[in-house]
């Protein structure tokens, strides 16, 4: 743009587009992608006037805090860049949703992740085992956490969490914290050898970004626990290819190698599962697995079996479930059998 | 009840009123306490029999698991006991709503936190500064986490959590993770020698239950800093007094000491806050404060003073806010100065 300005040429952006149009599914790299699709955007055109020179204020911003060594929030970074602009009554920024897309709009151009643009997303999740991590100078045990594990943070890119010492073998990533507590109790990470990370839910990115350089640097497997029912099967799904809304990050947030550990409608009968705490489902989730079934990274048949065989038999299951044979029975039984026999979906 | 089916009587259990009549503002503790209005659950009222049957059940799941000395969470104890009833087509529970008030008798009626039944509540909240803590035989220096902070969890009674060395002097409990990330790399907790809480919103029970443990057994006076709207100012009350729902916690809840550090409506003319970061009230915010100006613990007259401020001037304040005049002016200007001249509301 510098040199557009140099040349007395209106300035202008070249953005990827981000529209579901220009994202596709490779099947070679096994990910959900951003096409080669751009659009510009001009500084002279009035109707890209405004985000032309949002863009410039938010890149500004980003610049300066780099400059400045610190990191901030989203949310921060929106109220520092509001202002009303000289002269006229019109704000820089009416709201946050003003700015947020702003922001992904450079990320894709730049093909930086934010926190390498030093803004930090929200933060959720926890992990322990026998990981020695280096964070700002701190050297963290993942091992010697109490009850509490390390929590996540949102920047996890290798200039600030540094895997110092590793004796883990592989990665669990468990959707529910409950049961995340109840693995760390019983210290399956040491009896098993592994990672246990929860994401509390639909993992935050620095949750995804952690599993992805654990599998590529680390070269450990991963393991993925959810509940049976669409929205797990969904978290497995993001985790493992990647997602829509940040289809430009796939590669670095998507661990295509990720397998399915459990719960799947099959282990009611696998594991004498009693029938009184499966749930039914309702119209929103038949309809869901119907759309999953036609879903391109749902494809392969033992994922076909299992959407096909939860629709028929009509019920869901949550990890608490597996309570119902005794509080243990997830950390002494049911995955140690499962991990055992390989027992996963692709 | 042993007693009771001794002697050949209908067993029954006697049980704090927990509804609105039987809650009150202690003026002398300054907490929302409950009363001393008691009811009867009896085994032979068919009114009653269900309730006090799945009392029972869960009141045995805890001796459980307190015997077998593991925790659980209070979904997992829904699912441990959820069965049909032998020859009947009747469920224990039939949801977690029905087992989660029957867990809150059992605490009121025994005086007990659930944690000491060995059950968990959702936890959230980190935490960081200058304290060594001891948690299931691993000791946590809370000033080398990195920019993750300690997760504090949703037990920490003392057996759990014990405060090993401590050379903090205060506890500044702030309500957003963004604003304690901010305080985190500019080390604040260092400089101020303080240590820095979040509750991430409404803190959990975990959160409440150790700032009131910093509060009552090291003697560290409590700041809390939130936005200024009356959910920020709910939060406060929440932490100093307790709450309406958990009122016969109050005592080991709530922390009646603590100050409200910020942010004020007033902040704004004080430290020349630009008005296009305000943001206008709305009809609800109008009315909750004109409900809390009728609150006896906001009776206090700086309290009275600034609602009414806030309700006049038609604005309120987050504390992202503050980014507008420099991503530091939170940890390099605001909060010392407030410190400085114990600019406090009570």
């Amino acid at each position: 743009m510098i040199r557009q300005l140099d040349r007395k040429e209106s300035p202008s952006i070249t953005l990827p587009v981000r529209s579901l149009s220009n994202i596709y599914f490779d099947p070679e790299h096994r990910l959900i992608k951003i096409g080669d699709k751009t659009s510009n955007r001009y500084y002279m055109n009035v109707a890209h006037t405004k985000k032309f020179m949002q863009t410039m204020l938010v890149a500004s911003e980003c610049k300066k805090i780099i400059d400045q060594g610190v990191t901030t929030s989203i949310r921060d970074l929106y109220y520092a860049l509001k202002h009303t602009i000289e002269d006229t009554r019109e704000n820089t920024f009416d709201s946050q949703s003003d700015s947020d897309p702003i922001l992904e709009d450079l990320e894709s151009a730049l093909n930086l992740l934010r926190e390498e643009l030093h803004l930090k997303a929200d933060r959720k999740g926890y992990m322990a085992g026998a990981i020695k991590l280096e964070d700002s100078g701190d050297t963290i045990n993942c091992a010697r956490m109490g009850s509490s594990g390390w929590a996540i943070p949102s920047d996890v890119e290798p200039d600030r969490i540094k895997f110092a010492e590793n004796s883990a073998e592989f990665a669990l990533v468990i959707e529910k914290d409950a049961v995340w507590q109840r693995l760390n109790e019983d210290r399956f990470w040491k009896n098993h050898r592994c990672l246990i990370i929860t994401g509390k839910g639909q993992p935050a990115r620095g949750c995804r970004r952690l599993v992805n350089r654990l599998h590529t640097e680390l070269k450990m497997p991963v393991y993925v626990l959810t509940d049976a029912d669409p929205w797990g099967y969904y978290i497995y799904s993001v985790i493992k290819q990647g997602s829509i809304n940040l289809s430009f990050l796939s590669d670095r947030l998507g661990t295509p190698d990720a397998k399915f550990i459990g719960l799947t409608s099959k282990d009611v009968t696998d594991y004498h599962i009693p029938m009184n705490v499966t749930i039914k489902l309702n119209k929103g989730d038949q309809k869901r697995i119907k759309e999953m079934i036609n879903y391109i990274w749902f494809k392969p048949k033992p994922w076909q079996q299992e959407l096909k065989r939860m629709h028929k038999a009509g019920y869901k299951l949550e990890l608490e479930a597996l309570s119902a044979k005794g509080i243990r029975f997830i950390s002494e039984k049911y995955l140690p059998q499962k991990i055992r026999t390989s027992d996963f979906l692709p």
